[in-house]
């Protein structure tokens, strides 16, 4: 037989299973925590025609767009979440109520070029409050409280949501004497996390020819170590845009307090600006303490309009994303995954000692009754090689029936990592199975 | 603005949200329900080398791929999941564990005629166990068990699971004097379900020439009334290979009895026959009691080696497949699914009715610990705005928060079903919420 070598292409995840467990915990805590807020699953298609992907025009992304064609349309997996969502709610838009927060964990597709750690299939889970011509501030302010509640039901406590106002810092520019230049100011203050004060200052003085004062005030705002308000109080009254931006700040500030998320995990930071068109107001970055070289682990912002190419609507909205994928790569190069979840395929696995399987077959039922994930090894093996099975496996608890214990109306259990064994009857064993495994499955799937 | 017509492509499933909570809800309810039996999730890219997607040949389904292309690199997207299992198992042989149980629930991809209720992208559930060198039958027996598991836990309670092996069947033909026609035959016989008896014997008359006592001889064999095994047990003792399924058929039916099958969930159907090569014992397929002309929801069966296009293993499986998407359309077409189980965005509304929102803020802070779902309706708009948007998204409860309310340490929460209303303590009313929260969310996707 001719034999093709099997391969997965390069840039796709395909994970062991125990990883995979691990990868679907967090899947689904997401979920529950984008559950708990109020917002709803959707499941778009993750191909569409091209003319609908390219709506907005993809600048460099486009060139990363997988490209195929079926008869005589032209088609193209996504490459984000959020056009989909934008021809979502312009098609649906009479049948949905606003604002309408949706949340949706997909993959989406770029040809990016090979290198480790870059994906070309990777999942975002996206969460959006898209209102109907406005908006509160309030669902601003509520976001960090979701990235919060996200990150440490996955066990993942060491991060600072990072959080900003394009109106403050756009009003900053303005009061400056940089209000038409304010585009060209920020894609280079953008970069301060990635090339430091020093190199910065040298940026805004010789590609945008600024002032050594213009510099300094800059400089100084921007790396404020203060209370953020304490600089900001200084320029109010001199740019409506900005005392906007700084009433919307201090507004965020208060209700992500009352949300509950503690100062430890939030900052203004008002270098960040996260891109320069699309967001408008609130913006934020998520950065892990012990790992700030790993960039925003989730990032969003505030938005004008939604879907203008696709609906003569003013949709204005407030999203994040997370890179799900890149962040499950991250946590795992970092020996950040849990290694005490359990992971096993099954909590139990039956070894029969007889010929008749059907004792075996009755307790697997009864067992998984009980919620137990259960296994019966039917092979006629040596024993050995059932137990070698089990600990390749990685199942907790064996339970072994032969003759004795049928006759007996017993089960023997041997708890696979202590060694130790125990013959009693079914009924009780199963109890304490049953208590024992809940214990392994609690716990989160980051350390 | 140049607006562009937001669609959808034909063929491609976009649910409304609360159809879309019905669908993630049985999605759920399948994973619980696979891994009560021990098989393990994987995630395999949807997008493969074209070689290793055509790498057993798709015959008429090779047709109907996707196909792209990125740089020199030929690309399919799946059309089935079975061949991304075996490429999985093929590659990480080593690393598995066998008998190796998984499921996958994953989008596959076929360009198909636009057609209602044909689906170009479309969920498909399988699981599979897979032997290395070797699979007990005790496995073909288990998987009706996880069939019937997966149904009934959704609420689908009225199904039946159809059983044969083809061993039994081949054998049969054998024993009449049909071992060398045995292909064309079964490609006949397998349309019983579909013409008739009547036609069925034309066919057997007018396509092969078979003779009247063949004929009569297949017919009295494949739509046998009786107890099955009073007519298998007639052509015992004339071929190997039929003895062997018949004793096959046996150990299933006993086995899936001890699993906890009823009676009136399986049923022993001689004249199934899934397909030609791919399926060597025992075989499934799934009817709806009340819809058999939707034809089977859940088939599959024993093969023999999974992937000798890959590796120079002896890989028998067993394994099903719901095709869940099409599931879905039915169920939704005929009326199947729940209008009682909860959809909602949001368990509980919080109506603000102060402008300062730090009390509603912290509510929805302590009712989300509870494990609520909570929305607060931020944008100051008119108080039956606010009430209409609590109709619209269906929510169960609306809790107003106003001046009195706060200076009492009182909410009052409307139910929006009954129209009645209650004023007390947050504590209380919100321990009576998480009560009826509970009921309202249990209770199956399906009628």
């Amino acid at each position: 037989m001719n034999r093709i070598k099997p391969r997965t292409l390069s840039g796709f995840m395909e994970l062991l299973p125990a990883q995979q467990v691990l990868f679907d915990t967090i899947e689904r805590s997401l979920r529950d925590s984008f559950s708990l807020y109020g917002f709803t699953p959707l499941d778009t298609p993750l191909m569409e025609a091209a003319e609908i992907l390219l709506a907005k025009g993809g600048g460099e992304t486009e060139k990363q767009i997988y490209s195929l064609r079926k008869g005589d349309t032209d088609l193209a997996l996504r490459y984000e979440l959020t056009t989909s969502l934008a021809k979502y709610v312009a098609l649906n838009y009479g049948k949905l109520t606003f604002p309408f927060r949706r949340f949706e964990i997909g993959k989406v597709y770029r040809g990016e070029r090979a290198q480790r750690g870059r994906f070309r299939e990777f999942y975002q889970a996206d969460i959006d409050i898209i209102g109907d011509g406005g908006l509160d501030v309030l669902n601003e302010a509520e976001i960090p409280s979701v990235i919060y509640k996200c990150f440490m039901s996955l066990g993942l406590e060491r991060f600072v949501i990072n959080i900003n106002n394009r109106k403050a810092l756009g009003g900053f520019f303005e009061i400056i004497g940089l209000g038409d230049r304010a585009a060209d100011v920020l894609r280079v203050v953008d970069k301060l996390d990635k090339v430091g004060e020093e190199k910065l200052e040298e940026m805004l003085a010789d590609d945008l020819n600024l002032s050594k004062a213009q510099i300094d005030e800059i400089l100084a705002f921007v790396t404020y170590q203060g209370d953020p308000f304490d600089i900001l109080n200084k320029y109010r009254g001199k740019s409506e845009m900005f005392d906007r931006g700084v009433e919307e700040l201090a507004d965020v500030k208060k209700y992500v307090m009352g949300f509950g998320v503690p100062e430890s995990h939030f900052k203004i930071n008002l270098a960040i600006a996260r891109g320069l068109d699309y967001y408008t107001a609130t913006v934020y970055e998520t950065l892990l303490t012990d790992y700030p070289e790993v960039g925003s682990v989730c990032s969003g912002g505030r938005y004008d309009n939604l879907a203008e190419y696709f609906i003569d609507r003013q949709l204005p909205g407030v999203g994040i994303s997370i890179g799900l994928t890149r962040l499950f790569y991250v946590l795992q190069e970092q020996g950040l995954l849990s290694d005490s979840l359990l992971t096993s395929a099954a909590d139990v696995l039956i070894i029969p000692m007889t010929d008749d399987l059907s004792h075996s077959v009755s307790l697997a039922a009864s067992m998984r009754e009980q919620g137990l994930r259960v296994q019966i090894y039917g092979d006629n093996k040596k024993f050995n090689t059932k137990l070698s099975y089990a600990n390749k496996l990685g199942v907790p608890y064996v339970v072994l029936l032969g003759e004795d214990e049928i006759n007996a109306g017993h089960i023997t259990v041997k708890d696979m990592k202590e060694g130790s064994q125990v013959t009693a009857s079914a009924a009780l064993l199963i109890t304490g199975l049953c208590d024992s495994i809940k214990k392994l499955r609690s716990g989160t799937p980051i350390k």
